[in-house]
């Protein structure tokens, strides 16, 4: 397998110096891996940190700006960040209004996360957290206890990020950040398996003219295995596999997302289904997201992520964001 | 080779029925292939159209919308629009102020927007013409005569895209493209080919442990094959062939652009390496952008391409743009 870099252990150091020469905007701390705002702390303002594994860009240290996340933790690829980035981080960008720490729900980003909370509140940081944990696909797999986090959590980090922009306190933020968690839910599948610099070799194996429904962001085991399926068909699983537990009652945000290597013209495409099996539902669109935003390396593939939004929520979900992954002004 | 679409023959049209669905701030005209800004024709203002084969996504039909193109024609996969969509484009977004044509360098573009250029002027539209060939890596090639045109595109229509949003009459809008096209050059590798849903298998054969050195966006054959080589080789091949044939004298503008299959972590890694080159060879880096922006389907690999600014087009670069590939507000 052919990568484009040096070594696969620097790999993370690698990308972090390409983040750092191509984005002044933000610091960038090689050294001990983190992404921060170059304004923070923002006085008066709750910080959201989030982390997890790399591979999973331009999640996180791309959604880190003003609107959006204070700091990121990037770790090493599909492997939590450890405490002490989570920590650094929350002193870093910590206002004295409190930090929400943002977690995906895999078993070592949900003990890191937590061990460094104890370790932040013992040096004097207020902080919460929120888990996310929106994939329908399956519960405990590889990597975690319970529903895995995906695609739900660009939801939650623009959402509350804008809240906290906004100058909410940390209880309010931090309940919007549930709220959006309790509003969605994801389904994705895979057409190829994804490698990683380490292994050198894809990481499961499909074989040719079947896809895995219900794959997780790792390459995760899904429901099942198919034969090939045509991208409306793709679209009616992923859709009703997400209603079936979410059911909706009011207008969803639509997140169609690339695993990877799946090229734009057809997650567009594949974007015109997944509309269409929400009108065959009855579930009206209120915004729709088509790119690659929480990738798993050049995994082949798309998921679906919708949240039911409100007035509220969606005001929030519009407003302006700034960072290098997701920016818009209103 | 699996793929997330429909059929081969309905994947351009799929494609446009996914922006309608997710961008109502475009007007979509899935029948004629044509993505055009909501508000066109906007009055006083010269209108950009540009076009190609689809395939290379998010440009063009990406690139639409305030400080960039007015509207956008894509052909079919890697084939070039018909002169019909370019009249009815031309048609749809002249304000009286005139259109300037921004053409990539492949002999079916050149001759159709040719045809274009003599039937929109029949209908009494006031046309001009920028011709982009960029590509430092060969002349002559599968696709065309001359340099291919690539990257640099994006830098033509961002900053001859502000200019004309300012108000700049035609003529000044047409020079500023064809200054920006003299200031780019641009070099790619792949590392693994590409495959077009009407193919259905590799467009080259580019055998385990090689790549390619100077290829083209739809896999044309470039300067030659080497054994596999670190993302601080490639970075130097490439940036020396840009550099040889550019020999800026000014900042330049950094486009680390990713051929589709090749993850954002890797292109954040390659990037820091096109850095590390330019400082080599004392070059300024005045912005950096890392991404997707023209792609060529499913490939694995990256381009480089420069463009020297002065303060003019670096004001220009950094005015607001709003489309759905690159966005930015001061």
């Amino acid at each position: 397998m052919k990568m484009l870099i040096n070594v696969a252990e620097t790999v993370v150091a690698d990308a972090l110096r390409g983040m750092a020469a191509a984005h002044p905007e933000l610091v960038v701390d090689v050294e001990n891996r983190l992404v921060v705002r170059r304004d923070a702390p923002v006085a008066g303002k709750v910080a959201l940190v989030s982390g997890g594994g790399s591979g999973h860009e331009p999640l996180h240290g791309g959604f880190v700006g003003p609107g959006m996340l204070d700091a990121a933790c990037p770790g090493e690829v599909f492997t939590s960040p450890v405490p002490d980035q989570m920590v650094r981080a929350a002193a870093a960008v910590d206002s004295g209004a409190g930090v929400l720490f943002i977690v995906k729900n895999y078993t070592g980003d949900v003990l890191n996360f937590r061990m460094a909370t104890e370790l932040a509140e013992d040096e004097g940081v207020t902080v919460a957290s929120v888990l996310v944990d929106d994939d329908v696909a399956v519960t405990d797999s590889t990597f975690t206890a319970g529903r895995r986090g995906t695609g739900a959590t660009l939801f939650v980090e623009k959402i509350a990020g804008a809240a906290a922009e906004e100058g909410a306190p940390l209880e309010r933020v931090e309940a919007i950040a549930r709220r959006v968690v309790g509003a969605s839910r994801s389904f994705g599948v895979a057409l190829a398996a994804c490698t990683t610099p380490a292994k050198g070799s894809p990481t499961f194996d499909l074989p040719s003219g079947q896809l895995e429904l219900g794959v997780g962001i790792h390459g995760e085991p899904g429901r099942e295995r198919r034969a090939m399926m045509t991208s409306r068909e793709i679209a009616e699983v992923a859709v009703d596999a997400v209603l079936d537990d979410l059911q909706p009652e009011l207008p969803v945000l639509v997140l169609v997302n690339g695993a990877g290597a799946t090229p734009l013209l057809e997650l567009y495409g594949f974007a015109a289904e997944v509309h269409r099996r929400l009108a065959d539902r009855e579930v009206a669109v209120a915004r729709t997201l088509v790119g690659d935003y929480v990738t798993s390396l050049d995994m082949a593939g798309a998921s679906v992520t919708l949240c039911q939004v409100d007035e509220d929520l969606l005001r929030l979900w519009d407003a302006p964001v700034q960072t290098a992954g997701l920016r818009w002004g209103r």
